[in-house]
């Protein structure tokens, strides 16, 4: 094992060109991109994909659902491979950066290694998951889930798009059926590089975020039942307004996320009137509910504490409720040895970090319940990500591909 | 003149035949009314008015927006005459009392004073008044508000409905485009029966609402912005949500409306998060508000009471709020010394009664800056109005058109 690693970085200027060459597969007008999974564009990056690796000497097999493995040989090739990646497609109006930024910089890692002619223990791989994004197709992290054996090939393969081509197709018509069995590909180790997707390390000014694991989630679907009345001819004491009720509820579903913190989120993303009109007052409104947190019993606590703030609302304003839980996910919990190791790198790279939960969901969070995992944020400005205007910096970039080399290095080098 | 008339009544199950037998122009299988102005069945109901009236020996007259005016001739005929009356069109879910009542009543006015063998010192007047729903043609209350000077005949004659059919047409498709130039048909003094299309008097047990006028009226549109993000990864006080932000003004509105009391009321019947998504933190909402009071001052004092409460809301949450008003009816205040004969005739009757204001629209309002005005309320089932379901008892509407008699009685046989 050599012992001068420490010096070694990555190179930020080529792993940035990668970044703006790739996004032309997909370029939208307002420098965004829309290259949905096994689009024609996807197609082209895959391919752009396997020449670059295959360049820089990798071996590179895809499994059944289209994943790219990317395997850089080790000298104890009997280890499993250390392993890296993201996704490389994107949402509709999508960033140049979401999933693209941690596929790239595992590239730019295995050439950085080759450039300094360094073999590490354990081989390396770097990863590009099919359709992440779950736009086209759903679930989103598809392949990833399908891999920790949430799915059947089979089911995934057979699901269609709204124009009503299955998976299959869309593989076959990009040529990207792979012959490997999803899940036969051997991984030691997982590490994902990603943008934040949220406003906390730029409002901190720090560089690294060292993510200990994914948030839970729980989803609500919600109706409120009140009685449609005329607006000019029912006095306010008489009301039962379905929107009021949605206005106290909204403003309890913040209490309570806020009661619940520090991390807790919760959101009502859809809010609905049931046939509106100008001079009626609501009789019926339906919303959504999302809420998050890294902790089993806070989703527990939020959720009974809402109920009960409901139950309140519903009486006092003589309104019927209706909260339904529609999806749970329980947290995922990285391994603590790899957040270790990437919080040691940024500290060895003199580079202000934090730790955090993500609080959206990654390929990362399908793997970890099968293979120590961990990940890396960098920031992104405003924290806006599923946008054009999705935005990194190449000094963060390249400081993100610096820890992750530096944590495959700790990891790939780590004694049996 | 007879000092008898205090005992006389209508004949209530005569009445109540003539609604239900109106009722099957243009029933609908729910038990409701479709009868849109100038169709068919518009057409149908207005035969028959002109039939029955005659019938009565009153000699009808048509405008030549299609109001229909039925006298009845007085030993007086130098005086203008005493109108009542309504309309005779619905919703297209409509019920069989908005309007009908008010016009069927003056009918059975007319039948009751012809049984009595009565003469009145001014001549009565009957009136079917065009296009009160404004469902089919905007605006509501068309007719009476053309006669009041507000629209010239041409303008109305021009308009057109969904399906291109201008109202000249129309009113020729069923033969009621009338020689009478609108507005020529003197009128001395109107008074209009109808349903509350509230709960305040079924709330109050009371059969008979004295109307001391219309409501003023103020329409708003409003947008709130702030900042869409991610519901995973935005932590709570980083957010620019502007669902909250409608949420606490709708709360606002609610009690700007009390603090206004006792008759203000405010209502949001519209609100719209756009480009809503359950994960994403809502960035903008619009909104209605629709505003009313029978006082012009109210108005202006709520408005801007409201106006803070949106400035210390934006400014507290970092939302950027606009709130444009659209519309503005004054109050219409009603005649007083119609509103208290009006009074007058329920308390010799021995019916229940309260002063109210009328919180929704009718051609009475148009009127009343014109000619003397007042309005007589019956209770209608739950205040619903507008629905298929719409409902008020045999003898409610008994009780009002009773009341009806002797105003304009009263009115009638006043020393000119």
């Amino acid at each position: 094992m050599r012992t001068t690693t420490h010096n070694l970085r990555v190179d930020g200027s080529r792993l940035w060109s990668t970044i703006l060459e790739t996004a032309t597969f997909g370029a939208t007008p307002a420098g965004g991109l829309n290259r949905l999974t096994l689009s024609p564009e996807d197609g082209q990056v895959r391919d752009w994909f396997r020449e670059a690796c295959e360049a820089a000497g990798l071996e590179v097999g895809v499994d059944a659902l289209g994943t790219q493995f990317a395997l850089r040989r080790g000298r104890d090739m009997s280890r499993p491979p250390v392993a890296c990646g993201s996704h490389l497609d994107t949402q509709p109006t999508g960033g140049r950066f979401d999933g693209i930024l941690g596929t790239l910089a595992g590239l730019e890692v295995m050439r950085a290694l080759n450039d300094a002619g360094i073999e590490t223990e354990a081989p390396l791989l770097v990863i590009n998951w099919t359709n992440e994004e779950g736009s086209r197709y759903a679930p989103a992290m598809m392949a990833s889930a399908a891999y920790a054996g949430e799915f059947t090939t089979e089911d995934i393969l057979s699901r269609r798009d709204a124009a009503g081509i299955s998976v299959g197709e869309a593989l076959d018509a990009i040529g990207y059926r792979g012959t490997e069995p999803v899940g036969a590909r051997k991984i030691g180790r997982f590490v994902e590089l990603h943008i934040e997707q949220g406003p906390i390390l730029e409002a901190e000014g720090k560089t690294i975020g060292v993510v200990e694991g994914g948030q839970g989630i729980a989803w609500f679907d919600g109706t409120i039942q009140g009685f449609e009345s005329h607006a000019g001819t029912t006095p306010m004491p008489r009301r039962r307004d379905a929107l009021l009720g949605l206005a106290e509820i909204a403003l309890a579903v913040e209490d309570v996320a806020k009661a619940h913190g520090p991390s807790a989120v919760a959101t009502i993303g859809e809010a609905v009137i049931g046939a509106p009109s100008r001079n009626v007052v609501p009789g019926q409104v339906r919303f959504t509910l999302d809420l998050r947190d890294p902790r089993s019993a806070i989703l527990d606590a939020a959720e009974a504490a809402l109920r009960a703030r409901i139950d309140e609302i519903a009486e006092r304003r003589r309104l019927t409720v209706a909260l339904t839980r529609i999806w749970r996910k329980e947290p995922v919990p990285f391994d603590p040895a790899i957040v270790d190791s990437v919080e040691a790198a940024a500290g060895a790279l003199g580079l202000s970090h934090r730790r955090m939960v993500s609080g959206a969901g990654h390929d990362a969070c399908n793997l970890a319940g099968q293979v120590p995992t961990a990940m890396i944020f960098v920031p992104c400005r405003d924290g806006v990500s599923h946008n054009e205007s999705e935005s990194a910096t190449q000094s963060d970039c390249t400081a993100g591909a610096n820890v992750l080399l530096h944590t495959l290095l700790a990891l790939a080098n780590a004694p049996a």
